[in-house]
């Protein structure tokens, strides 16, 4: 079963060179999750094949434009689109006002049922339950209230060996075996051991989002051994100072994070409009964490089950 | 000098084929003026190397999102650029609402001077005036408050024959010359007619945007004899009771109009994102009024002096 992430912006505050405002398409078993939503994401879409409508939730960090200007155009290409099925947009706060306001001025009323969830960008909190994952928002240090986001798969069940499966095995304690008891009889009498007939379940699989965040430690703990971490990078270390007014990291900063968190792979992106060639961002980062990987547009970054 | 019209978007609400949110670029003697801004406008303006921080003023004809969702951005990306030259956006009641509550929320405080004159829809006026033209709205008649513009440069002063010009003439002399006066001695005596070394002053272009709208005679007034008329034609004719429930019109109406208008040349645009070939909005319109041309992105509809 699926589980990638789809760049559609690796940009910063600006559009430049090709890159974007910050986007993504994250997608668990076949179902969307856009991440962020920059001006012209819906064109995003377009040039991908990804339709509007099979979107189920959508995440913002902030309320910095480059994060979520797509939106309104978006949500109106939906409408247009005859879209019924409800949306759930998570964000801070004030993301409700500004497309109310919209909404109100353009005197629409969608087809759809809108539902802006804000979020206390202060603490770390369980936002979001789908079928086989959760989502958590959690606190990033940027100049306005910003939060990253945390997907994970639930554990799953036990696997069954098929090769030693007995043919007589009742579904119930397939099942059972699956949950991790062993198989019993009628009377309750064990018959087979859970462990001699079943490998262990497939690894939960995580993605962390972090954008944009100055560097800060205290990510670690939330982040710890993700399979896939995107930290923003907007400057190279030569602007490490800017970075740190900004409250923006640098290429080396974000690979400190990933290895420090022992994550198995690192996404860095939100360049800076300042840099043409991005070349730079990977061989700062890939000399404190080899598993770094640029951020490019229509690119996808799959965990494997 | 010039007088020119850049199309930077052709669709309608939603983008499909190639086809962006309605924008447009005048460039009157070198200074650009953007009517109507849809989302991912800054990023045409890259593409067609138009520096944003050289926008004069802007024009917006309504608050339907696929008219404005590009300003915030474009905004920011001005700010971002180091603009301090002040700016004015006319726009019918909300946008200052709109532009302030995400100004607020992102926490931006802009470095230029941003100045948003919202407009009186219901009645023609002038609103803007140029070094060497005005800027008139004027009502359309759509489903929200909608104006239409008309820029038109000021009339323009008698050219002097240079062939027949005596060598010993003032200064002075020529300046009541290009002002239509005769050439008159120091005791006030003519010494040549006006007629006899002038030629009569170059045209007074003009160019009318007309989105969106319905079929609707009263413009025929406003956009009278215009060098250039663009006219909005979301419908094909056989989509006519569509056009008229969603206040939009067909190529076959914007090219009635443009007859009946006895304009110049027409440009048809904001097509339906339901037609993939737009040749047959050329075919119909033609028919009734011929110098009709398609809106095409990047493609420019020069006046000449």
């Amino acid at each position: 079963l699926t589980f990638c992430l789809k760049i559609l912006g690796s940009g910063g505050a600006i559009p430049a060179y090709g890159r974007n405002h910050s986007s993504q398409i994250l997608t668990i078993n076949g179902k969307h999750f856009l991440i962020d939503c920059g001006e012209a994401t819906q064109h995003s879409l377009i040039e991908y094949g990804i339709k509007p409508g099979k979107i189920e939730a959508i995440f913002i960090s902030h309320l910095h434009g480059d994060h979520y200007l797509g939106l309104m155009g978006l949500i109106s290409s939906m409408h247009l689109q005859g879209r019924t099925k409800s949306l759930i947009i998570f964000a801070p706060r004030g993301l409700k006002d500004i497309i109310l306001i919209q909404l109100k001025y353009s005197n629409s009323i969608l087809n759809f049922d809108l539902k802006i969830e804000e979020l206390d960008t202060s603490r770390r909190r369980k936002i979001y339950e789908g079928k086989s994952f959760t989502a958590e928002s959690f606190p990033l240090k940027h100049r306005i209230p910003c939060c990253g986001f945390l997907f994970k798969e639930k554990p799953k069940l036990r696997r069954i060996n098929k090769r030693l499966l007995p043919q007589d095995l009742s579904l119930q304690n397939i099942i059972r075996l699956k949950n991790g008891e062993d198989a019993m009889d009628d009377e309750g009498k064990v018959i087979y051991k859970n462990k001699n007939l079943t490998l262990p379940p497939r690894i939960s699989r995580s993605y962390a989002y972090c954008s944009d965040t100055c560097y800060d430690e205290a990510l670690l703990e939330v982040i710890h051994q993700v399979d896939l971490l995107y930290h923003e990078s907007t400057f190279l270390e030569d602007r490490a100072t800017k970075a740190k007014e900004t409250f923006h990291s640098t290429a080396k900063e974000a690979a400190t994070i990933a290895k420090k968190a022992k994550v198995k792979r690192l996404i860095i992106g939100h360049f800076s409009a300042r840099y043409k060639d991005i070349t730079p961002f990977e061989t700062e980062a890939v000399e404190i964490f080899k598993e770094t990987f640029l951020a490019i547009e229509g690119q996808d970054y799959c965990v494997e089950e």
